[in-house]
């Protein structure tokens, strides 16, 4: 049995979602000859660590009980100690991860995966690459940061997976890499990699007004909870980036041309998430309109894309075919559309769920099964 | 630098393609860190090795040589012998390869790929993968021998990769891989598998009657020397065994249930290749036209189709909607939709060319680099 110490950082929807799969997945594991030992888990405030890293572990109902904590909002510090694990705050518990590093990294492999949202993991993560660790991201900002930052994180290209962080976990990252590796060139990738403006632009295009789209959208939950983080196109424009990134181009954020959904006098610098769902979003409905009506003319339709192609990234709404894959699209699936000299006329299509907890924990967990290929058995 | 020796049986299509694809990444592997120092080639006659396995190789010149040599039908003996390397024949070019992964298998990791199109390699795929080499496979041949033999060959599941097996170079297998590693129970499997039949149904969907399109797809080299291998269904139904194994069925070739588009009394034993394209065939125009008028009729058209469900792996026609991925597939491309607790409503779909030897070969490189993960830096 290959026996895997694992630390998870955020314990957010992914992560819970991460834990459950781990636990429910130990008979599935077990088969393959696998066991996922948790170590440690840390929310954005605090660690909770085994007190001894090389022989213990953070128990099934330990886990679920951290899920059911998360799930209420609670912090991880309410969760009571039965000695079997200490509990750390803010700086210490980087100075921790780095040090379990230290002792797990090269020996017997530690994994330490981000699912949180923050950009304040990159440090911990870059630390940790050096020790011999794997890291497996669902958080996209650790690789939409610097070059630098971003060149240190793959320097060891077979210890980092980053499947969820596009397509949720849709083999995205997997068949890029595959497409490279055989030497087949990659000369265009297309996309529609948002679940949330996937579902607002095939609303609109059935007539709906952008403004109520997005509000039915909000009480769905497929919307951030100040849905312009969606419409911004940012979430987006990272997306694009890891791919371009992926690609070898040496290119940050700011070289990315985002169109947003909103002007800048609706930005949250101007404007509270209740003005703009209550009034600013009603003057983008004309607009809007017009254009889905006079691509409909034209026989096409609007979707929200990412385009990477010559020296080009940019996300925005494009008119297309309405026959087209992307043109197809409907509700929140997503679609990578991947152009090289084996897939030339036709693209190389992946297709399918995009969002979703579920769907990104499972992406996580077969990169974290993934990795564990580089330890012997 | 990573190096690994590899050893290819098959020249064929395929396996020049690959040679031609080695030779032609060497300064992007070298990027990658990666080295392929190819010890020796076989075809179905002989074998061309270098005499000594721990430090020699078949240099560049000598690998297009061969595709050379292969591309004008000749044998491999053909090839002159500067004294670099032995050739041998039949049993004991067997015993060789044995011998060579003896020598290699565990220290330098042999990779064995095989590029055949035929049973016997599964005797000595059998034996290398006791002694610690990797074997890579194009051939579904051994993937769809007894369960014994499957057995055996997928004993080491981190040591074999087939992704060309299925899909050409689609990233089919390794999706399907991740899904199940993280416990997302794949419940159904639908697609279209064979690029010749894509491109058939598809013509006769048009209008065409089915003995020209069978007729033009053999001058346009789509289908194998006698079009019965394609429209037999035995080779979907082999892919459909591939993946169907893969998902865990304990289930022989004669266990699925396969309709051939040619009766039994135009089979090969009955008839030759040249009486089915001359009258043969003709005799079969009226039928399957019928039966796209039909399926129109109901807004439908017909596709070649696997499916593997609940208890049931089939091969054969289905009428499908027309506005589905399968549906509205054209030409040769392949399309599959895998359904699972992620992707039960929408389906995760993977489409594009899923024949011709670029496209093969570039999945069996990626398959090579996939696996040099497991050897040390």
């Amino acid at each position: 049995m290959k026996t895997i110490p694992l630390l998870l950082m955020g314990c957010g929807g992914v992560g819970r979602q991460l834990l459950q799969h781990i636990v429910s997945c130990r008979s599935l594991h077990a088969k393959l000859g696998v066991y996922l030992r948790v170590v440690g888990v840390c929310d954005s405030k605090s660690l909770i660590v085994v007190s001894d890293e090389l022989s213990m572990e953070l128990d099934d109902e330990f886990l679920l009980e951290v899920c059911r904590v998360k799930l209420n909002g609670s912090s991880l510090l309410t969760l009571c100690n039965s000695g079997q694990f200490q509990a750390l705050t803010n700086s210490g518990s980087t100075r921790k991860v780095v040090d379990i590093a230290a002792v797990l990294g090269k020996s017997l492999g530690l994994a330490l995966v981000d699912c949180s949202a923050s950009s304040e993991t990159i440090g911990v993560l870059k630390q940790v690459v050096d020790l011999g660790c794997c890291i497996v991201l669902a958080n996209k900002k650790p690789l939409t940061s610097t070059m630098e930052d971003y060149d240190k994180l793959v320097s060891h290209p077979r210890r980092i997976r980053h499947e969820s962080t596009v397509g949720a976990g849709l083999p995205v990252i997997v068949s890029i890499n595959r497409v490279i590796s055989s030497g087949d060139a990659v000369h265009r990738i297309v996309g529609s990699l948002s679940g949330t403006l996937g579902y607002v632009m095939s609303e609109v295009e059935d007539g709906k007004p952008l403004s109520q789209v997005v509000k039915v959208a909000k009480s769905l939950g497929f919307t951030e909870p100040d849905p312009r983080d969606d419409l911004s196109g940012m979430d987006v424009a990272r997306k694009a980036l890891i791919l371009a990134r992926l690609l070898g181009w040496r290119i940050n954020l700011d070289s990315i041309k985002i169109e947003s959904l909103f002007p800048k006098e609706m930005g949250p610098n101007a404007m509270s998430a209740e003005d703009f769902l209550d009034s600013g979003l009603l003057l983008l409905d004309k607009d809007i309109q017009e254009r889905v009506t006079k691509a409909s003319l034209n026989g096409n339709v609007l979707r929200y894309v990412c385009v990477i192609e010559g020296s080009r990234c940019e996300v925005g709404i494009q008119e297309l075919p309405k026959d087209s894959p992307l043109g197809r699209l409907r509700g929140s699936d997503n679609v990578l559309e991947i152009y090289s000299r084996c897939y030339n006329e036709q693209p190389l299509v992946i297709q399918g769920a995009g969002a979703g907890n579920d769907t990104t924990a499972a992406g996580v967990l077969a990169d974290i099964l993934d990795i564990l290929a580089l330890f012997p058995e």
